[in-house]
């Protein structure tokens, strides 16, 4: 007699079943890349179908009943398993529970409300046209809120801590509200003292046009500096930046080449190539896990800008940038000068678009769209208010009055794509980064001087075992305390700024 | 008291599943031309499993007893459907009856076989090494026709037969064996009528090498002639031209350009443009859906050799093609001229290579492997005896022998990738479109001239609404026969190339 096949355990069940999803999830991403960089303008609503089956399966394989039991049969032989299958199962049960929570068809309604009105916003932006955003995005909201109070009972949390938990979870408003609150006191008397000092600089000559051609190969030599190797990443134009956490071994990422703004297409690769080798580094024996994925939007953006703010704006660093843009950019070589390239690069701005802010000023854009979206979800602030709150909120944090909708509450696309709780980690993970490379530079004195010559290797040997190889395999506060000895806080921060923008040599 | 919600009939249901499947599969698609165009080396596992993923989950939905069900309800309701529905519901059976009909172990085991094979063969022909291919490829036979059995069963087919109807259902051996017979017999003598007559011809000049970035403008031109717009194509490089049937209004394809070979670019881009328009005129409303889709593997290739063939190597399209390649290319006028191209394009090859072959030889390439492999489905051949029954075929229908197994039977990928039943299409393809084409010419006689000018709107007229704009929507046998008023035969395909090959005027 034959003994029976041993049938797979419900661990190993529950894992088939969602790095199926997690495959799923990837080939959703490269459509998404695809669609902002190579496919045809006609292509437009079959991939729009193809992205929303790939999510409506996804959706039934992690949110179903049979996941549920799955999890459940697991969850009582937790014991029996290795700490990192614990964290695996932990992830599984938190996806499970957002996919659960919200009945399909209010995800279905807010897929369609959102996709038009993405078009909808583009035709508002351009217009300083609120009215006709106004209504449609208000019945956005309903579907939003609804979802929200769904998720809030499913996992216990408030509705807009359990927005910000879709994207970042560890991450709540428990741990933003006292950094935010600091950042909005401490930064404005921080910038006007800046600003004071700056006054005193000799303007900077400009940079005048620098031809794409140019610009992209500064940036496959800035990528190739940071580490990434031919085989596993490429970088094509894209309106829009972004890094697409795409799959094990192709970390691509995207840039923007703006002729007349060379800085803009330097400070992106950074950022984007930061995104990519964190991906890079994600652990490949947890490829397509719950528990094998970054450790969540904060996170994901302390490496982004780590790279772009902290190790790419360093003085050591654009004593390697500066010559290297006199060789590829070519011109006047004063224009390419240390100190020239230095005092561009420090400037405060004057300006009201989140995306081109300086590094003091962001953390401000961001604070004033957290106060916003969750008075928005908490059903205190209604869609008519919001231009004018914004305007009060810009001219209290920041000091000026925007001059138009599209450079004020109309400037951004997240909440017209339904994204509510996706904002604090822009300003979370600028905090984060501090947090990581004052202590990186503390613990390897060689991190700065090294960036100095454009190697970025001593930097990554400090961050890759840290961060990235622990991918989700432990929760958001251990990350940090078991990478910097403290809980997240805005001193570090704060130091930086003191450090970089008050006290370091005039350029 | 309110009236319940009407629920969706058992075709809607059906229909929701069939062309979520169908969105899936597009997604797949897209994942695989990314996998051969832009995609980084080291993503090639990943990659993979993301496609592995996709195939999963459409075989659960689509090969499902849910699915079954839903099929046979919806069969019982057949009688209140549109025409239209009913042959999408004919499609749908057919499309569950491949997915359920093999065991999914088998199916895994023929991926995984397959994945490993493709490498086995890329080193085997390279090394002329056919021991090191024979053991793998004996392993993947025996699970081929596993496979083919139980398709055959639950299809009413033989298991060849089987195999062929998963590519191209309508076009089976009692199709295929006759076409093939007559050619295999009237073909060897052609060809030796035409070398006769070539042998007189004056030797062309050749067209030396031409760059890559002339061949390219070329490509878009010649694409922009056969009617693509910007907004709906692309073109890209790969090692491999291919065009994947794509999404609705995103028809992009590959070419492959070589220095040393212009030729083989342009024929490409034609080739590829051709599938691609006939992709492009699929009718909107039943993207998705199974009866939305090409009629399969032979009426696809007769759109691409429609275009590469019989419309691209007319004596008229030379005369527009011919200037144009001065025009792009450059260099020695003599060398562009129609006389030469006419000549250059004209000339029967003396190799070994299916994809290098001519016009007239190439249906004989496809007939010997026609035969080789369906006598290994049958168990009559056996794979150590390949390479001599290879070698003997070839001698019979071509009058060479292959100088090495790598230009012999292990020349081309398809065994290794699993793919029997796949090849007839290629010669089948080139039967239909000759018997397409006479007919068109004859219908319309403003083709031919404009094709003199670029011009293949007119062409484009004649087939659109009797090929491309019917789908899947009717049986293969039935858009021949209404578009030419017979079956399908040899005889206009033997005339064309009469008349191409020995009745044309020298160059």
């Amino acid at each position: 007699m034959s003994t029976p096949a041993p049938q797979p355990d419900a661990y190993a069940r529950a894992v088939d079943r969602f790095t199926l999803a997690g495959k799923l999830s990837a080939a959703g991403m490269m459509l998404s890349w695809d669609g902002q960089t190579h496919m045809p303008r006609g292509g437009a609503w079959a991939r729009g179908e193809e992205m929303a089956a790939l999510t409506e399966v996804s959706a039934d394989l992690i949110g179903s009943r049979a996941a549920a039991d799955e999890l459940e049969e697991a969850e009582a032989m937790a014991g029996a398993l290795e700490a990192p299958e614990r964290a695996d199962l932990h992830e599984m049960r938190r996806l499970w529970a957002h996919a659960a929570a919200a009945p399909k068809a209010l995800q279905t309604a807010k897929a369609r409300i959102s996709q038009n009105l993405q078009a909808i916003w583009v035709d508002a932006r351009a217009n300083n046209d609120f009215a006709s955003f106004a209504v449609p995005f208000a019945e956005l909201l309903v579907v939003i809120r609804e979802i929200a109070a769904a998720k809030a009972e499913a996992l216990g949390l408030t509705p807009y801590g359990a927005m910000i938990d879709e994207y970042d979870p560890g991450v709540g408003e428990a741990m933003i509200d006292p950094i935010f609150a600091d950042l909005a006191r401490s930064l404005p008397p921080l910038i006007a003292e800046v600003r004071e000092r700056q006054a005193r600089w000799p303007a900077p000559l400009l940079f005048g046009e620098v031809p794409v051609e140019s610009q992209a190969a500064l940036s496959r030599r800035l990528a190739a500096a940071v580490g990434h190797r031919s085989e596993n990443f490429r970088i094509d134009a894209a309106p829009h930046p972004f890094s697409v956490p795409h799959s094990p071994g192709d970390v691509r990422f995207t840039t923007r080449y703006d002729v007349t703004n060379p800085r803009f297409s330097i400070l992106a690769t950074l950022h984007e190539a930061g995104h990519a080798m964190y991906e890079f580094n994600l652990p490949r024996e947890f490829a397509f896990h719950p528990a094998g994925l970054a450790r969540g939007a904060s996170m994901h953006e302390s490496q982004s800008l780590s790279l772009e703010m902290l190790a790419g704006r360093s003085r050591e660093f654009l004593t390697f940038l500066a010559p290297l843009m006199a060789e590829t950019f070519g011109g006047d070589s004063a224009v390419w000068s240390v100190a020239n390239v230095h005092n561009a690069w420090r400037r405060l701005d004057n300006g009201f678009i989140r995306v081109e802010a300086d590094e003091v000023s962001y953390p401000l854009h961001v604070i004033m769209r957290y106060r916003l979206e969750r008075a928005l979800i908490a059903g205190d602030l209604t869609v008519a208010d919001i231009p004018a709150a914004w305007d009060e909120l810009f001219e209290q944090l920041i000091g000026r009055t925007p001059p138009s909708l599209g450079q004020g509450c109309l400037q951004d696309i997240h909440w017209a794509a339904g994204l509510f709780g996706y904002f604090p980690n822009y300003a979370m993970g600028a905090v984060l980064a501090a947090q990581f490379f004052e202590r990186a530079t503390a613990d390897d004195p060689q991190i700065l001087p090294a960036l100095a010559r454009g190697d970025f290797a001593p930097y990554f040997a400090w961050v890759r075992p840290r961060i990235h190889e622990r991918a989700s395999l432990t929760d958001f506060a251990s990350l940090v305390a078991d990478a910097t000895g403290q809980p997240l806080g805005p001193e570090p921060f704060k130091r930086h700024l003191r450090r970089r923008y008050l006290e370091e040599p005039q350029p």
